[in-house]
């Protein structure tokens, strides 16, 4: 029996998400339902290509920062996982790149908010009901009962922005996940006591779009690690901020 | 001889703000320039009669979110502060109220970010210039050489927000204040080197009319503790989370 029921993740054009449906649909315990959203899915090859021959993924339209998009993807997740409910929701859509005091201007730090740290917030409110349905069908806390991923970063990390860590300058995108990371505490306390999971998670610094080619980890390395560490997450995990190992981070 | 020279502060037309410029310009130890600038100077009485009576006790107008606001501020602090430049910013204005997950809204959100985070880092680069001249004049750290404070909130604090902390819900403030402490540790690593002391501070809980009536500190304690807990901060700060009484608060 597979340890996930139905996953959805945001974001799955490219990068991470994409390479999460992927690893997800091939796996021994491949989830029932992998819901893989994106802006404009079909914008994106590789996610139609994936759509069409793995059993289980569903490509579906969700623009995180519009409420009536949100609304929509609600009614069509609702009608592919039934009474089941939703057991694991993936935060992963993000923007990003470096920005220095210089460089940083108001508009990229609201864009920044917009999409990091108020869209996950809102999209999981949104697919709440989702959420608690699978949750009261099952007992302790994991991704096999209901849990939410918001895919922080070690840049979000306020503790480590000092000294040689702070070199990289990044203030729009690192404000924000640092903002993303007390949303996902906000989210523990509320949604712990209904059984349901809330983490940020930092993926590592990935060869993709957005970390670009001198990181440290492949887009595979990084979401096999990823796959391995949300399996692992029980109550002792719940309102913590992990590395893609499962590491602790400091806020 | 004054440890301070010329202090600005922001949101000065009622509560924490205001009080700052009371008791300065009370003070034994009184700043040579008190430039206190709110939105609509006017609009305050208070304001208006500390600027008519108190000597060095400048009003001047600063809207935190509109760029052409603070063009003009800066061009008048320049004549008033001349070759000294400016020792101390103190970002105070903020906006702010409880939300739960359910009352939350987008606007709230991004309201709490535009205003709490990211003008408070704009007005800093802004008066950039001024800090560095002041800077430049001395040696140490502190607010007798050059200092950013950030009014931040233990509601900002992560590491708090859970367990019977986190009862008091606020979601669209906490999320903004603590994306605001991200925004002191990026400034901390850029301003440290050119002698600016950067720190976060909470206020304490306090009777304004953000803090309602059931507050634990009346304006006139909680200033009187920030007034010598700024006066006391050196370099051992630069880049910390201090509470009123200049405890070290977790991020």
């Amino acid at each position: 029996m597979s340890a996930w029921g139905s996953v959805l993740i945001t974001g799955c054009s490219r990068g991470i998400g994409l390479q999460l449906v992927k690893q997800l649909s091939e796996s021994s315990s491949r989830p029932a339902n992998i819901i893989a959203t994106a802006r404009n899915p079909a914008g994106s090859a590789a996610l139609q290509e994936l759509s069409r021959t793995c059993p289980g993924v569903h490509a579906v339209t969700l623009d995180v920062c519009s409420e009536q998009s949100i609304f929509s993807a609600v009614e069509e997740v609702q009608f592919i996982v039934g009474n089941q409910g939703l057991n694991c929701l993936i935060n992963n859509a993000a923007v990003g790149s470096s920005s220095s005091i210089n460089s940083v201007t108001r508009e990229a730090m609201m864009r920044a908010f917009q999409v990091n740290s108020v869209a996950p917030l809102f999209v999981t409110k949104a697919f709440l009901p989702l959420l608690q349905t699978a949750a009261a069908r099952s007992t302790g806390m994991g991704v096999h009962r209901a849990a939410v991923v918001n895919i922080s970063s070690i840049l979000g990390s306020i503790s480590l922005n000092c000294g040689d860590s702070a070199t990289f300058k990044s203030y729009a995108y690192g404000t924000s996940k640092a903002a993303l990371n007390m949303v996902s505490r906000c989210l523990a306390a509320d949604l712990g006591p209904v059984g349901i999971l809330c983490v940020s998670l930092h993926p590592g610094w990935v060869k993709t779009d957005m970390g670009g080619p001198h990181a440290d980890l492949t887009v595979e390395e990084s979401v096999s690690e990823i796959l391995s560490t949300l399996v692992s997450f029980t109550e002792q995990d719940h309102g913590g901020f992990k590395d893609y190992r499962g590491q602790t981070l400091p806020w």
